[in-house]
């Protein structure tokens, strides 16, 4: 008898700046905090920590409930959804350099993602040591180390990179992890 | 000129029941509060979740502070010292299965390890994407499906187990991993 039964191949997805929009939350804190409201186009090409001026995106961060308030990113509750019946999807973040968000992001994930279980949840620091067979990440230093195939998620400090493939939404993920399916 | 860079190797290295001594504080918790005194011996070939009788062990680990206090594991902190110098050590912990575990975890981490970097520090459910060359682990269900070489951590659950080379101190561990080395 042939074994029919075939492994779901893996995916490890990003949470900030993949599955949440930290933009988006962070322009509207700054602009609770200055008056001044900045536009994505505005922050287009910043570095990182220079996402809003005066280093208030270090202090934001460092706040108790930022990453438990972060807005989910459009699209991507249904794409985990869709991805999940094909994939085994891996929910994948950098959170152990901030000790303090740990339970928050978990508890955004109960809410967000209740499909995912715990099981399927990593927070780590490197993610060079993750063996899944893809990886969604708006970062290239999660990516470039990585083995297997590479996802870039358009981000303001990620413009003009051209290390990897480039996706601008969940839509265009979906369409080519689908395509993917086929080979 | 010939490029004498070499990567170290890559060890993970659980937490409760090899780093921390989670057999020893559950006998202490339990003698406090039933005034029966437990010896490692007695429970020796338990189930883990039949560690203490009465199902207590399942209300100690859900109360603040259980993973806090963990003693550490005799011989631990200086085999982690010892084997950092020659590999890239990474604490791989499952840890989402209890939300609040997180900061206690990796509040121990900083108490007892502090060389140790946020960086190498994983937080996850299940293991089977973690892609390190070795795993140290007491639990067969985190070895099994691992694709580098596993070390299965001696613990009263795990008594009569083959599948993995056995390890009853972090002594035998460290000689090991050293004659490694020289492969």
């Amino acid at each position: 008898m042939i074994n029919t039964i075939k492994m779901k191949k893996t995916i490890a997805i990003d949470m900030d700046g993949v599955l949440a929009d930290i933009e988006a939350h962070t322009l509207q804190l700054y602009e609770q905090h200055s008056g001044i409201s900045l536009t994505k186009a505005d922050i287009s090409g910043n570095q990182e920590w220079d996402l809003v001026p005066d280093g208030l995106f270090h202090e934001f961060v460092h706040k108790p409930g930022f990453f438990r308030n972060l807005p989910v990113m459009e699209g991507a509750v249904e794409a985990v959804e869709k991805l999940s019946q094909e994939f085994e999807v891996y929910i994948v973040s950098a959170a152990t350099e901030f000790p303090l968000s740990l339970s928050e992001k978990q508890e955004w994930l109960t809410e967000y993602f209740p499909s995912i279980s715990w099981r399927n949840i990593v927070f780590c620091g490197s993610k060079s040591i993750i063996g899944t067979d893809y990886m969604i990440d708006d970062h290239r230093k999660n990516l470039d180390p990585f083995k297997g195939k590479t996802l870039l998620f358009s981000a303001f400090h990620n413009q003009g990179q051209n290390h990897h493939q480039r996706f601008d939404d969940w839509k265009s993920i979906v369409a080519f992890l689908e395509s993917e399916l086929a080979l």
